[in-house]
């Protein structure tokens, strides 16, 4: 296990040349299941910390940038989400986050490894693992791919939220087309998909070819992110879909209700929208692979009532109203 | 130095029990001027490294994503910026992007470490150091504190960009409201400040302190970020300060020029705008501490042609045309 002189360092995989560290007070858990490698350790000022594989999952401090963005972003986007699945998130945070949803009826969790949703519920109690008796919830261990490609899964869902880890090890299979085409075939008309899409900083070529993947399975896909600082390099993507043609993912159809307002930490209406603003380098990448091609603007303001196009509708309005007029008085 | 069997680690008096480590190639230069230590590496996969007291300054991998960020929020905030001081900045990275506005006819540097510049010179000359010959340049080695506190900086400045470290060793005196009132008095009206502001996930207090400062000397405060890789938690932010009472800095007032657009890895309007949307848990912070109070809003698509508010500005323009249209045609 990469701890050495106190400090759990992440191994470099698939971003080499640089590493986090955090600084461990506790090793709590160190194990293997039949699919990775599972560490849990208190950090000296990240809270605990759920590792597979080597790579930083979840950290009490920082989780709710993750999970609050993959969850409302797609949430959000719904008018409705009364049947959601999720795809992985075994420390039960996105689970935490769709549940607070009063509209929601029925979840489905779908996790491959039965060991990290026990681990959670025993050391993240008190932090993401804290809705998995939620009556609405049905969770399945199995691959998911398999499982959603099932003849029982078509046209269920509303929502789905796959939260998984890198495409290296257990998640592989989540990143193709295949997995993509049996989503689809799962989802109902206008249901709306997020997947965890990698770090724009380090990934931009696995990216575009995902987002390639979903651009010939689902007619509407766009690209959002959120920072989070345990992630490599501080932030981490998402691929977003949608089953509906012309969708546009980046503004949310309904404001967060009161109860969920009150809980959030990270996601608002506003961030949803600003999170698929992209940098310069990452927007060009992106944009080719994009549907519908709705561009970025961001105001801070209310437009200005005598805006151009106000005085072409005043101006439109004006013309109307003398043309009525002037049929009227001429009668 | 820390540096240890084969890659650097950041020291981490500000950001305890995390660390971010970049594997290195080869040491360029190791030494110390009278303010702090300097040291120059080549790393593994992010370029040519620049680290002050031990703290990570420059890579040339990400730096653009700062660079950018820091100069081309205020410079495009500004309408006519002309006289630009840039504070610090000794890697050039700031001065690089201010040459790049064919408007500027004076730029005033003001870096209190002369090393600084030299090593960056020597070492950085094919990415950040590549302006220091451009004539509109004075580079000046000062305390900035002082300097801007003179007779002869009296009213001079348009645009004034803080590219200082972290306020622990020769910056502190930068992050002061001493220094943000002196900064006032050579601001011209309309004048616009930015100064690095820290990261929200690490000193959300500070900011808030810092704002205070800022809040107490300038009309107008707002708080925007960037995020970089190697900086620590991913992100850092920028303070924006206008001596102007009322004026909105989360929007750009001109769009950059075709010649610094091409330029350009990071920025653009929307990334502009979207920077200055936070967070709830950072927002919440910022909100008491900002001015004016203008709500932060993203969109990604035209507003629709008929909003209510265009139906009600429609009918407004017919009662206008037709009261017109029947005074005219009574006549």
């Amino acid at each position: 296990m990469p701890i050495k002189d106190g400090w759990f360092t992440e191994a470099e995989v698939m971003w080499p040349g640089q590493a986090m560290s955090l600084k461990v007070e506790e090793v709590l858990y160190e194990g293997r299941s039949d699919f990775q490698d599972v560490l849990v350790f208190r950090s000296a000022t990240y809270g605990t910390v759920l590792v597979l594989d080597g790579v930083i999952q979840v950290t009490e401090r920082d989780e709710h940038a993750y999970q609050e963005m993959i969850t409302h972003i797609p949430m959000h986007c719904h008018a409705d989400p009364q049947n959601v699945l999720i795809v992985g998130g075994g420390d039960g945070g996105v689970l935490r986050e769709v549940c607070r949803h009063p509209g929601v009826q029925k979840i489905t969790m779908c996790e491959i490894d039965p060991l990290v949703c026990d681990v959670a519920k025993q050391y993240l109690s008190a932090s993401t693992a804290v809705a998995f008796n939620d009556p609405r919830v049905t969770l399945v261990h199995a691959d998911a791919a398999e499982y959603v490609a099932k003849d029982d899964q078509r046209a269920l869902y509303d929502v789905v939220i796959v939260d998984s880890s890198d495409p290296v090890g257990p998640a592989e299979s989540l990143f193709t087309e295949t997995f993509y085409k049996a989503l689809r075939v799962a989802m109902r008309p206008g249901a709306i998909m997020c997947n965890q899409g990698e770090c724009m900083w380090l990934h931009l070529d696995l990216i575009r070819e995902v987002l390639k993947h979903c651009h010939s399975v689902f007619p509407s896909v766009d690209y959002a992110f959120t920072t989070i600082p345990t992630y490599p390099s501080g932030q981490i993507g998402f691929l977003m879909c949608s089953t509906s043609p012309g969708q546009v993912l980046r503004q949310p159809v309904r404001t967060p209700d009161p109860a969920v307002s009150a809980s959030l930490k990270y996601y608002s209406p506003a961030v949803h929208a600003a999170a698929f603003v992209l940098p310069v380098f990452a927007e060009t990448a992106v944009a080719t692979v994009r549907r519908p091609q709705v561009p970025s603007l961001c105001s801070s303001v209310a437009p200005p009532l005598l805006s151009r196009r106000n005085v072409g509708v005043l101006a439109l309005g004006a013309a109307i109203g003398a043309s009525v007029a002037a049929v009227l008085l001429r009668r």
